[in-house]
């Protein structure tokens, strides 16, 4: 499915088709309009620039440490870098420091992609997915409270106290179509309806099956997130369904071979998501960070990881351990 | 010792069990029946309740998943389910939707469970133990707060600078009793002493070894706590003992061969565990969130961890580094 | 390296000397100097007192629980614990628990050094490094709060909103010298030039390229932090800049074979750790904790993980798995 073009623009287009795990350069290039045209109706202009430098600094950053070439070529070593580029300036307002941050954080990316490629992947079949693109997200903004030439333009901080619930009531129709669409926007943290439309179309025309999952996980974040009272402009916002969609697709579509048990456990997977957007919710604003795809992230590494066969370690001895351990292996 | 029935009752009453690593449907009895005291004390009906249907719905869960049919008989599938269905009504009030937490929470439970034995125990052979009812009761409830249908009933949260510390003062042995047997009853989240000796005798019916060294887990964590001048408050509560409790029961007598040199570590390991219980109550508070037993769990996996004729990396190049790498092995 | 003396003495002073990954008695004869220097510079004499008992009691635990010999002989089990016993009189008042604290503390360090070689390091290549004593520091300093008999002497928690930052301003020369040696005094937690000099001096006493690396690393973090505008009060205490310092020795030399890339490298990783300085800045403040070294390995870790010839895992079904696995692996 990686065709026949490498050309550099191809290879970032593909980078950035990956944030929805698609390999497609035309994909890409819709992700690109989406972004494009969230900057052009908030005025923020920097967000797009972001994200063309950091799919671009990420890769090169890849090529140059000899990483694995198919890989490159795929476009998987662009997408975390790709969101970097585009969430820096989103909670950062531009400055000339911005700059040196937005590329400093693309390249270090390519680098935390490696690094768990060499330990989720290599030794429990984990994929790292947007994991990098958070670690390195959390890192940038909270080092930017503390510098002068970079002034973060996020939320205050605040504790779980502070927090404002809803009771449980349906928006009208028009909001609902609203959620939908910028429940898959805010992947690439664009709270427009519109970018989240042509984002789907762009799955849809990489894989089908992809698509129909996005839109599932879009209906039941929204339902589940409704049914439990959450805050509804929380919810307008999109902000209970950019995690859960990613979790529908990744679970139901993408890292396990599509079957009915599949699609029950994408299920409990994406509900689970919900809860834990909640939680994130909760346990990150005392530091000031956006929580980005850390709810993807924590529960696609949890419903990934189990291993057939495998069981819980049973409430004896271990064997190996300096103190303590069984006679005849001493 | 799994015994010869293997109907749905006993192994639910394994699974209870084993959250003190007994596989005893005895045992199972008298830990509900501690549960249930503690309901019937404090009117919360809810709790013991949720106890039941979270060992129900997490082995069924681990049957449906086609986990590994000797460990869900055990009930090693079953005991992260039944403390996340205790610790869901414990703090967050009765309504439609907590009983769904209470069903997605214990579900999850179990994926959690398998997350944790396909990565710590399969690389490390680090036992999950209560890890995955940590991890899952922190995410829901801090999602909780977020969501209307649900109310948050713990404290509100507070700074480390808001702690109050006591003088080194001995209680009245009255009190010391009463002590010794909440530190026992607070691993199931019960604040009780009779449920507290309860318990005590459904671990001695199990294992003597095992009753004596909760028992001594109990008696270390007192006079460490108090010597240290912890608030007289929660010490009273049994709110240092329980994860002390676990580390003692863990270290000295289930993951460990006994020996002098074993119980000289476990009484380190012991010790270092009411510390640890002193800094989760101070890190976990901003966030809103109880502490759970995950003081007992990452002192367990730090003591348990260690395995024999391994040194730390000495100070030197690492190999198969892409950067840097040494010249022959390119 | 380790030579033909291996007297208790000796084998400590080798422990020192670790911190900053040498491996030599005399450097760590220097490091204490250096410590007992800003002991009497400050007068709280519990720093270096503390220091000694660290390291005794740690390398006195490994040789009882049976460690590596040539590891504990060449000092790897005893740099965690001269810096936890460094750091603990420096963020607690003294009293006798106090020191009940540090031995305890020391001895810890020295089982979660064991447990971090037998997780990160056989598993995936990754030095502990000092990854044990910031763990092991943070649990104690956090735990301190809640004991009576302990008093913590640290600033009270702040939130980030309540950062400063500064404007780009150059300091004057002089001040930029004692930034630059407050950078390396800062790895033991001195904020004192005159011990910030004695160390770089032992440094290059065992090794010439790693005393470059080490004021090259003073030097980058300096310009980085002075360009982004940190609060000068805090780079003046060379705050910005001891994690950085770790970094370019760790990454430029220890762990990488030098080369041209490895260097470049290494200047990344530099540049890098300087805002994830930022950011624990940011992060620790809620919990009332300092970073301690944590900015520096986070960092190291993540530099040093990636492996030749290994690629993110790609966007397709993980195998294995109870759910969704493919048909013919069942």
């Amino acid at each position: 499915m990686s065709g026949e073009r490498n050309d550099p623009l191809t290879v970032c287009l593909r980078g950035a088709s990956q944030v929805f795990f698609m390999e497609n350069a035309l994909t890409g290039v819709l992700f690109f309009a989406a972004v494009g045209w969230a900057s052009y109706a908030s005025g923020n202009w920097a967000t797009v620039i972001g994200a063309a430098i950091g799919v671009v600094v990420a890769t090169l950053t890849a090529w140059l440490l000899d990483c694995d070439g198919p890989s490159i070529r795929a476009g998987l070593f662009g997408f975390n870098g790709v969101l970097v580029g585009a969430a820096l300036p989103t909670f950062i307002a531009a400055s000339p420091q911005l700059w040196v941050y937005v590329i400093v954080g693309s390249a270090a990316s390519t680098v935390v992609t490696a690094a768990f490629s060499a330990t989720l992947t290599k030794s429990w079949g984990i994929p790292g997915s947007t994991g990098p693109f958070v670690l390195t997200g959390w890192l940038m903004v909270a080092g930017a409270y503390t510098f002068g030439g970079l002034q973060v333009t996020g939320d205050a901080p605040k504790l779980a106290a502070d927090y404002v619930q809803g009771a449980v009531a349906i928006p009208p129709a028009l909001d609902l179509v609203r959620i939908f669409f910028r429940n898959i926007g805010q992947v690439f943290l664009l709270g427009n309806e519109i970018s989240g439309a042509i984002i789907l179309a762009g799955i849809f025309i990489a894989s089908v099956p992809a698509g129909v999952a996005t839109a599932a996980g879009s209906l039941i974040a929204m339902v589940v997130a409704i049914g439990m009272g959450a805050n509804p402009a929380t919810v307008a916002q999109g902000l209970y369904g950019f995690s859960p969609v990613l979790t529908a697709l990744a679970v139901g579509v993408i890292f396990l071979n599509p079957s009915m048990k599949a699609a029950l456990y994408a299920l409990l997977a994406t509900v689970t998501c919900v809860f834990v957007q909640g939680a994130f919710d909760v346990i990150m604003p005392p530091s000031g960070l956006p929580s980005f795809t850390a709810p993807y992230v924590l529960t696609m590494y949890l419903f990934i990881a189990p291993k057939s066969l495998l069981a819980p370690h049973p409430h004896r001895p271990v064997s190996g351990h300096p103190v303590g351990d069984a006679p005849a292996a001493k």
